[in-house]
């Protein structure tokens, strides 16, 4: 998984039909010194998370895997709001 | 997944039965600035995307999922119509 | 998927028993210029394709969609010989 | 797999229900010769690894095998404590 | 599918309990020159390759699909070993 933080929405009304009612996030992932990475990601929250809030984020089939996810056409999803992090280098 | 647009058709005439009737898009990645990224990827239109509209693509095992694609051999599908996208670095 | 051109062949005779009798090309990803990316995959073909044709690669557990590639421990398929493709920058 | 080393936790309450009591580590891929790859990993730890040891690294759908994270919603896994690797250029 | 050269051996003890009497080797991947390319990855070994050989390696879950790897959490193995490989640039 990445960390990553929420920077926007996407709205889609023509869509596949499995998208109704998925909220669709921009996340852009970050370094462990909080900067940005370059790159995007387009999410499916599946938390609630808020907007600026730093994020896990899940790639390829497991983000099928999040809660109400399943059978739908989705490679990454939010799956958990990151209260901290602590490393050592 | 990613926002891409739409840039253009592949045409094969010679190719596993199960792309028949398949609509294969050349869709190129881009920037949250809407600039365009390097590289680029064909696509199965699941939606009816038009030329020149910015999509949603799915890549991996998910793109399987989306509609009509079960069972067959394609890594990344247009999933839905970007009506906007919004964000606040 | 990525467009490639086909570069080569690959002969192994110690192997999985479920790659007897598949063809493992050396295929090169191309950009739309028709010029050479950088690296290169090697694919099992599945759709009888010739030398520097121009063809469509799927990648990852859809390569195993591909006819007559069920259950083998493949990750990289032609699906797909390229007669033309169109695009507008 | 990779090798990398463990460099520290991710804390998250608000979370994906299945994720409920797996260990979030952030680890660090390193080189052959010891040295850090740059970015990082967050990563379910499943074999009981400890601070700064070096370890095997699982990616992709793959991680769901390993002890414990069936139908979970991860994408990276430790399978194992790495007590020394070898190597000639 | 890669082509890549085995360099070396990684040893765990204390590991995933599918991972008992696996060979994990560290290989590297290689250009159609025959020149290292940058990176590395622990490779499964399923077709008993011997040092410095050449090899085909596998990715993702498909690599689950190689002889004795159902249902372990891996994501690379080595099933082939490479006799000769031809390419025309």
């Amino acid at each position: 998984m990445i960390i990553a933080r929420i920077l926007g929405t996407v709205v889609s009304t023509q869509k596949d039909e499995r998208l109704e009612g998925k909220k669709l996030l921009i996340v852009k992932p970050i370094n462990l010194d909080g900067s940005d990475q370059s790159g995007y990601l387009v999410s499916v929250d599946t938390v609630g998370a808020g907007f600026h809030e730093k994020v896990i984020v899940v790639g390829g089939s497991s983000a099928r895997l999040a809660e109400g996810n399943k059978d739908c056409p989705v490679d990454s999803a939010i799956i958990g709001v990151i209260d901290s992090f602590d490393f050592v280098k």
